[in-house]
């Protein structure tokens, strides 16, 4: 019998490898789905073919939806600037949030899940250093699966989707730790909100700050390749 | 004080362009938005954009989504046939079915209104003449309601979206005595699955069949532009 399929949302980021290796790991084909919507950084995407590689994936789509066109976010309207971590205001929603944007990624995993037959979407939402995204909650998480069993053929005829959130509860440095134990190629990944062409991160932003902590959380040694500080 | 905004999903066809007019009659700006999703027919986007200049959308935006590399609908797939309406079967799913396309297009929707600040959300979905797709029904509008009110700041801040559907309970004829009482141009509007170049209907498909039992049922003149038998 051949192996269960699965859409894993990739970014190219920590999470989302992570995310991919778990999902191997708990036995499934990977089919990758990624995204270009009019990010500041292509950096991103050169790094999920990357991670697909490395960990095996199936096949990898990288989608593109202009976000852009509709604003309202630093990460998409280049009229907006990217905080640095400490004038982040971390309570409420930062400008960084990229409105709808995993409502939008997991409705897209939706559609192409129906069509492969795959019953299982990975997706690395992260409610621990979520910093105040809203669609990154459990109780998101719940009624989008709930929305996506009324809207489809395969919840319509009793095969149920289920949403797989393996990070939600972890800290970075709990992922971290995950992560290097399954061999996930973090060298290769991206997180950096302003990363350059060559994947370099500024090692300033909110992302940044996230990361590098996340590695000395999991006492790991942090393998993200910095732009130097004279050139950023 | 300005109108309240909001977003109205605009597929050029009969009954979201009666849609628009109800959102325009209930006191909203409109902001309409198209989706070229890879489906054959040119001519719905083409109709969209000359029912916006007939009942005065604020802004139109027609976004290109690339559900046909997915494959899996006669209306994306040029492999699958588009089945006559005798051929259809009324029970089920039918193959012109586009996969989770209601919660790809409302997820954008919900992306453009939360950058615009609008709380509410215009679809011309319909339980009655639904042709059996899952993501027509009541129960599945409430579930991405309730989802939506999970994701965006808007909802997190206690200002709710609401998707409106004020055709969901209509039979067509209904819909076109709403619609002709507000002055919908329905000869600008095309349903049909495989309407050609200049918007003409094949007038066999299903959703051709429906519409004209709608006109008939109405007791209004059936304005649709046929392509004539002998060159379908």
């Amino acid at each position: 019998m051949s192996k269960k399929r699965a859409v894993v949302l990739l970014s190219g980021g920590l999470d989302s490898a992570t995310v991919m290796a778990m999902a191997r790991q708990d036995g499934f084909q990977a089919y990758a789905l990624s995204f270009n919507y009019g990010q500041r950084s292509q950096a991103e995407t050169i790094a999920a073919k990357r991670v697909c590689d490395a960990l095996g994936a199936v096949e990898h789509r990288v989608m593109r939806i202009d976000l852009s066109q509709f604003g309202g976010s630093a990460l998409t309207d280049n009229q907006i600037a990217v905080p640095d971590a400490q004038d982040a205001v971390t309570g409420d929603i930062p400008v960084t949030y990229v409105p709808a944007r995993n409502t939008v990624f997991l409705s897209l995993a939706l559609a192409w899940a129906e069509v492969i037959e795959a019953r299982d979407i990975y997706i690395g939402v992260n409610a621990v250093d979520y910093s105040g995204y809203p669609d990154c909650r459990p109780e998101y998480i719940a009624a989008f699966e709930r929305m996506a069993n009324l809207a489809t053929r395969a919840g319509v005829e009793g095969h149920p989707l289920t949403i797989h959130t393996p990070l939600i509860d972890l800290s970075k440095g709990e992922i971290i730790a995950v992560g290097t134990a399954l061999s996930v190629p973090y060298a290769l990944t991206v997180s950096c909100y302003q990363a350059n062409e060559a994947g370099e991160a500024c090692g300033r932003c909110d992302s940044c700050e996230i990361r590098r902590a996340g590695f000395l959380a999991a006492g790991t040694e942090d393998v993200t390749r910095y732009v130097s500080a004279g050139t950023a």
